[in-house]
């Protein structure tokens, strides 16, 4: 199979060098034909060009995305496509975002997308959806499915450090990008839930109705709540399925310390899915990284070499309702006069536990509080 | 597919309801046509034979094993074979045990032997460690791999309980079979860790050389050590790679509470696999019960269905040499005199710490020993 590599940077060097080893009966069957730089500034290798249409010759078989961004990738996704090439890619934001083009598109020129990487890093979360769904219908999920937010977390829980501190030592890592607002802010993890949620159900939800709250303000006493309620605060998403419609949504949660999630330690993502059969299946591993991303890439395009079927289905009618979903919530704001009707429990002068209520509802009154310190959490206290 | 069920037990039944349900577009295609039971006072169905040779007529595309026991399966899966058909086992002893005879005979017959239920019940070991290998060398591995012992080491350290009322908990849950030994003893994890390393390193591993401790003498105060070291008491099987050999033992082991396997609760399995690109990957979930492994034993039969690639190679000449595995132990015996010259540190009168030592060592000092009652656990203190 003749390749055409877009994007060298962390994953896609991991690619190329996966493929060029050829360790396996398999991967030596790959070859990368062309890889996309931005310019000859970068180039360390005769394969390497500048321009999408110099990478994508007649030649290609399967074309590799590993570029990061949102419209240059669609445009070099579509354009492969329309070539009717297969297309492997690690980018989650594409695929949630312009799903529906993606996969009629591919359907449309008779070749396959598929997108391992793009949800979990390295762990196999879509080829054990496929491989689940074979004998059993998943109904429900949740996940850790950023490891930059949990590596946050587990650090401010293990060391007492502040979050600025821990994100400015994730930076440093690697873990967090110089603008972390798609992980603080929860927006990864839509992506990635909307995709997971599409493989699932088969369909394709409508990413603006993910709801999503993020991590950026917590501190040291909403972590240590958790603590003395034996639980463990984790930015999760999940979709659950209900008659006639599913629930997905993004929310820091106090997970108690009895489940595995609440275990999942450093940069680790975990996913977890319910299916009739099984009951619940975890699969914990690295959720980012050079190495098990392009492990991922490279399985996608193993998958495409054995001819096996990848292609996506997504006929199911399926809406989000998260109008429904009742949680008590962990509110700290300075402005607790909003909540007043709805205290469960106070906790302090700032702190408290709502009565149970819907996540529009707590939408409406974070928007009141005007407070943009605080800082809700999921709770089953 | 025309299905022949050899046993109609908890797997058995498990495995034709959810073929005869057919629910998914893959179990649509299969039919179960013949079930042997020992005889008639157990027949509860027109498909139901009494005999083998009436369960193995010539329209059987796949012969599916769920009797349990050792000789009896053997003889069937042999039949089978020797007839060119299919066979799917969940039987982890019958595999183990007759590993090379088994292969060999499929490969002779130019038909396939699969056995994912065997190993990790619910959790899709088999299929991933296939999936890893397509793109990684699988090195070393860890597991939970027996849910009785990990029920009864979990309920003895969550509610101070003894290992003896425990286990008749699990006995009357249907954890543990009224004769516990392959469970408590270590056999049923000795057994499971064969096969994964089997399959890991395309081996045949010589199951006599899979050094076995088990935990039938563990009591409170074992528990209670780990709580105090921030560790929890685990069964776990282990593969280690080394330069021309591997290590492959069944030890219970004080595992650090920062680790995945400390976390593993009730009856649970976690299997946890180190490759190349991936690192660690981990899964958990149900490791035996009716509808878990009856789900892997149907996803073996539609591996069968879509014409997979599931020869085995067993041509790797790999030994087991444990001899060369170091590490402290805990060790609770009222004979300590025998310790004496190794003792790392002093807990109790009767229970020490020892300096590293390997795994021959320490069972030539617990033959000296002779008592019963002490209890050994790997430690990394």
């Amino acid at each position: 199979m003749k390749i055409a590599l877009l994007g060298h940077g962390n994953v896609g060097s991991g690619v190329s060098n996966i493929i060029d080893k050829g360790n396996t009966q398999f991967t030596k069957q790959l070859e990368i034909k062309k890889i996309l730089v931005k310019d000859s500034s970068e180039a360390t290798d005769e394969r390497m060009v500048f321009n999408i249409d110099d990478a994508l010759d007649d030649d290609i078989d399967i074309v590799v995305e590993c570029l990061g961004g949102l419209e240059f990738p669609f445009l070099c996704i579509s354009k492969a496509l329309n070539m009717k090439k297969h297309v492997v890619t690690s980018n989650k934001k594409v695929m949630a975002t312009y799903y529906d083009e993606i996969v009629e598109l591919a359907k449309k020129n008779g070749v396959n997308v598929i997108f391992e990487a793009s949800v979990g890093g390295g762990i196999p979360v879509m080829s054990n959806i496929r491989h689940t769904r074979r004998v059993d219908e998943i109904n429900d999920f949740i996940g850790i499915f950023n490891g930059t937010t949990n590596f946050i977390l587990d650090k401010m829980f293990k060391e007492g450090e502040s979050f600025d501190s821990v994100l400015v030592e994730a930076q440093k890592l690697g873990y967090a990008e110089s603008d972390p607002s798609d992980d603080i802010d929860g927006h990864d993890v839509k992506y990635k839930c909307c995709l997971t949620g599409n493989m699932v159900w088969d369909t394709s939800l409508n990413l603006d109705d993910i709801t999503t709250f993020g991590v950026r303000t917590v501190n040291q006493r909403d972590i240590y709540f958790g603590k003395r309620h034996q639980s463990t605060l984790k930015l999760v998403g999940r979709g659950i399925k209900k008659e006639g419609h599913v629930q997905v949504f993004v929310l820091p949660e106090y997970i108690t310390n009895n489940d595995t999630l609440a275990h999942v330690h450093s940069n680790l993502n975990c996913v977890e899915f319910k299916s009739e059969n099984l009951g619940v299946a975890s699969y914990i591993g690295q959720g980012a990284g050079k190495f098990p991303t392009a492990h991922a890439v490279v399985q996608d395009i193993v998958s495409l070499l054995n001819n096996e079927d990848l292609e996506i289905n997504k006929d199911n009618d399926v809406k989000i309702n998260n109008e429904e979903y009742m949680s008590k919530f962990y509110v700290r704001t300075k402005n607790l006069e909003y909540f007043k009707e709805y205290i469960h429990k106070e906790i302090d002068s700032d702190v408290i536990i709502t009565e149970p209520m819907d996540l529009f509802k707590l939408k409406d009154l974070i928007e009141k509080t005007d407070d943009k310190n605080m800082f809700v959490a999921g709770v089953s206290l």
